[in-house]
């Protein structure tokens, strides 16, 4: 602690560098002054601490409270898939194949030279895949459960752990072992189907709006982007701060494809057979990763309240031993009056901090980590029943003393008005570098404009006529990809209408339907 | 459906075979019958279908809730474990390497003969290990957490699934890969390690009393019972209807084993430097397995209500068009006023089950899933304002007719009397097959006794003196083992008193500092 606040009196900002000096060390650096996560010894695989983790299970339980009322159950499957079920679906194993964790042995034993080995007496005779997605192996549950329509829509959801051999790792954003839910449909019509990964997708987008304070585009992925073995696969893309895409989280339209594969057959009402018609959809601790390099600033993290582990931090500032017992009890009362008051469906948490470590460095902390509200209290506090109250989306030395009953009966407004306010400035950040490009010249303005290899131009709204090879060329040339062929996510912002009707493909000039995003990306 | 009806009307029981027929097998047709999970195609794994998955997030949050209560904060950890790691603790590494999936490749490649295998090229220099158990990566982290004194103690959580290579498997009971939550905490000294090892058995037996309405012993496990790295383990042991003893939940002083194996050091307040106190504790998907083999009868699973996920299932009961409307409207009306309901910090959990298939098979569905209430409500029903009330408590067939009032202003009380009922029914079973064995021939007749393999004589109390060897002979001759050293959960019992005082071994005459008890169990 001593030693940030140090590092923070020559740097001015209390996380070294800063965003515009070095966007990713910036990255890792708030996620590491949070405390929020850390690198294993494990290649590629990250310990999830505290406060990291209760992030997730606050997005955890508000997207499990969204995905109950849409009519989905909860189960679980096994973390191992047959190498054969992976098998059944060629581009899927061909997706995934080069990145997957492989069992092949189920003891160790000793070895020649001292230390354990796999036991050669106890290999597999068939490998296991450490499950990188579950299709396949969900898939044949759903061919034994699925008999008749009436057995259908089939809506289930898991939350697991899923494992992709990364060879370059960044906390949250893209790790070997991760954690995520894996929504799984099955349904009676093409239609059904379609309307599911839609809504689901929806879904998605309310949740990185109204929970993450992200605005995101809903669009619909180039065939180069799909998920393997969809017929077509859908995301919702968000802007970081340093302009790049991030996909935040993608609903699959699988068609009939993982049926054949699976076997997933019903009785229709006129007693022909058929395939069903499957989705899947699913997000991941990625969303923490969006959420930190969408909010946090030069400071740290800045958490969107609705997902805040802890809302107000009560900092007792003792002065002497006679007026310590004073201090807390107000303290006491106080903690139990903001709990009784509610932001959503949660309790307004409060958390105190009497450690005994400098008034500063306690300060500071809380502000690396993103509580909303900073609350010191000492004994002139406690004398005129006043508060003073730090917000972290105003600067850190800015602090407003109120009168204690006020700001109980106005800490629910304040943490709505914080999220408001998060999702408005995302929003005007995103609104402000997203362009309408109307030709190659500019296209290649807007992505090498700065020469700044931070700085990535942002969104370009283009033409462009479906053609594989200039998505090649564009992402080999450039690093830009078409980030989706977008529907939703934009009204009301300035550039909407930009959106909506044909032209001709800013590269070729072949007939296109629609502007799509093209953007950098993570 | 319609095939377990005409089974019934055969066999008398929803159930075939019946718990005195052939205990193991009525477990898995009682499991299957409440849809509750399925053997998958993995070897040894499980599907935990939705209304078992439904069970195990009630007990999920419930302890969650108490384990944040004792100042317990949830982390992640990784799902590998390099072996290096597992190798640092001897007894540790001898215990789990017998039965450790072991991943060695993180690719798969086109093979010689079509078909993919894992790339040679892509061979770990280190295999990896799914995680048994995670005390030696956590205490990696631990190491690098704790400086201080002022860092301890460290109170840590995970939910997670483990891997452990299982040869005989049985739903929920024993299966290669299961869910559970994984406490680990380091201290500073070994009384208060000491003290966090008790506190967690406490809760644990805690919440089987007054969750899952199972009596458990809590007691300590003999030296070969230990966990592999253990000082001393303790357990909560329960009796199933078969009166065989299930282990449901441990919690292990584990001294300064893993902490000198991981270099988890502090420096004091004294500025000397230590070796930290830690301990683990847990409890799996296995908990769903003794609730089940504790309540369920000859008709299926019998729910604790407060761990049912749902409390109510309301049964329509429609005698043409022109009243179904009516039916229907009643029925919302009703669903909505019970959810208004609160059992503790839950609200009553209603299901209202309109689908189109006939009663009687509707009403077996859910007298075999279990739920605590159902209730019928016909034409009739909406006209007099009442409403039709059966209890899974009691016998099938009996059923009564409440006003619509009287039962909304009861359900409560209702289910919280029959969570103390089946409290009450497990304890008085398990007091009554629980005996004071005097002698070796009483012990041998107590567990021969029945010369039935479904029975097995129940828990004996006998003093034995801590003879490893009479311990190997009488789990050979006999399968019965020390289930535990008791040191709670046996208030009130009327064999209570037998527990406390010194006497003599039953087998070899030598001293004995209490009484022990003995049991056959899973």
């Amino acid at each position: 602690m001593a030693k940030n606040e140090a590092a923070k009196g020559t740097a001015k900002t209390a996380i070294t560098p800063t965003r515009a000096e070095d966007y990713p060390e910036w990255y890792q650096q708030v996620v590491r002054a949070a405390d929020m996560a850390e690198n294993s010894p494990v290649r590629g695989c990250m310990v999830i601490k505290p406060w990291g983790y209760a992030i997730w299970e606050n997005i955890q339980r508000e997207l499990d409270t969204m995905f109950k009322e849409t009519g989905h159950k909860n189960a679980y499957f096994p973390l191992f898939i047959p190498k054969s079920f992976m098998e059944k679906e060629a581009e899927h194993v061909e997706g995934f194949a080069k990145e997957c964790a492989v069992v092949t042995h189920h003891r160790l034993v000793a070895g020649p030279n001292g230390g354990l080995v796999p036991d050669p007496e106890a290999k597999l005779e068939e490998p296991l895949i450490v499950r990188p997605t579950s299709e396949t192996i969900i898939g044949a549950a759903f061919a034994q459960w699925v008999q008749s329509y009436r057995d259908l829509p089939l809506l289930i959801n898991q939350w697991a752990n899923v494992v992709r051999w990364e060879m370059r790792t960044r906390l949250f954003l893209r790790t070997t072992e991760f954690l995520w839910q894996e929504g799984h449909t099955a349904h009676a019509t093409e239609a059904e189907a379609r309307e599911e990964t839609m809504k689901m997708l929806g879904v998605y987008a309310t949740f990185a709006r109204d929970f993450m304070a992200v605005p995101v585009f809903e669009g619909k992925k180039t065939e180069s982007e799909r998920f393997p073995g969809a017929v077509d696969t859908f995301c919702i893309e968000a802007m970081m701060q340093d302009r790049k895409a991030l996909q935040a989280g993608t609903s699959h339209f699988l068609g009939q494809n993982f049926a054949k594969a699976s076997g997933i057959r019903f009785q229709t009402k006129t007693e022909t057979e058929e395939f069903a018609w499957t989705t899947s959809w699913g997000v991941s601790t990625r969303l923490v990763g969006a959420m930190v390099m969408s909010h946090a600033d030069d400071d740290g993290l800045v958490l969107p309240p609705r997902l805040a582990p802890t809302h107000v931090i009560l900092l007792p500032v003792y002065r002497g031993d006679e007026t310590r017992a004073q201090v807390d009890a107000y303290i006491d009362a106080l903690a139990a009056e903001l709990r009784g008051q509610r932001l959503g469906e949660r309790r307004v948490e409060v958390e105190v901090d009497r450690r005994d470590i400098r008034g500063g460095d306690k300060q500071w902390e809380w502000v690396k980590k993103g509580a909303p509200l900073r609350v010191e209290i000492g004994p002139r506090d406690v004398e005129g029943g006043m508060v003073m109250v730090a917000r972290r989306d105003r600067p850190v030395k800015e602090k407003t003393s109120l009168p204690r009953g006020e700001f109980v009966a106005k800490v629910v407004e304040i943490l709505e008005e914080m999220q408001a306010g998060l999702l408005a400035r995302a929003s005007a950040f995103r609104d402000e570098h997203t362009h309408v490009v109307e030709d190659k010249a500019a296209f290649e303005a807007f992505f090498k404009a700065k020469g700044d290899k931070e700085i990535h131009g942002g969104f370009a709204l283009a033409h462009w006529a479906g053609d594989a090879r200039v998505e090649a060329e564009l992402k080999d040339r450039y690093k830009v990809t078409v980030r989706c062929i977008p529907s939703g996510g934009f009204a009301g912002a300035p550039w909407a209408d930009a959106l909506v009707g044909e032209g001709r493909c800013i590269f070729t000039g072949q007939p296109s339907p629609q502007r799509v995003v093209f953007a950098k990306s993570y």
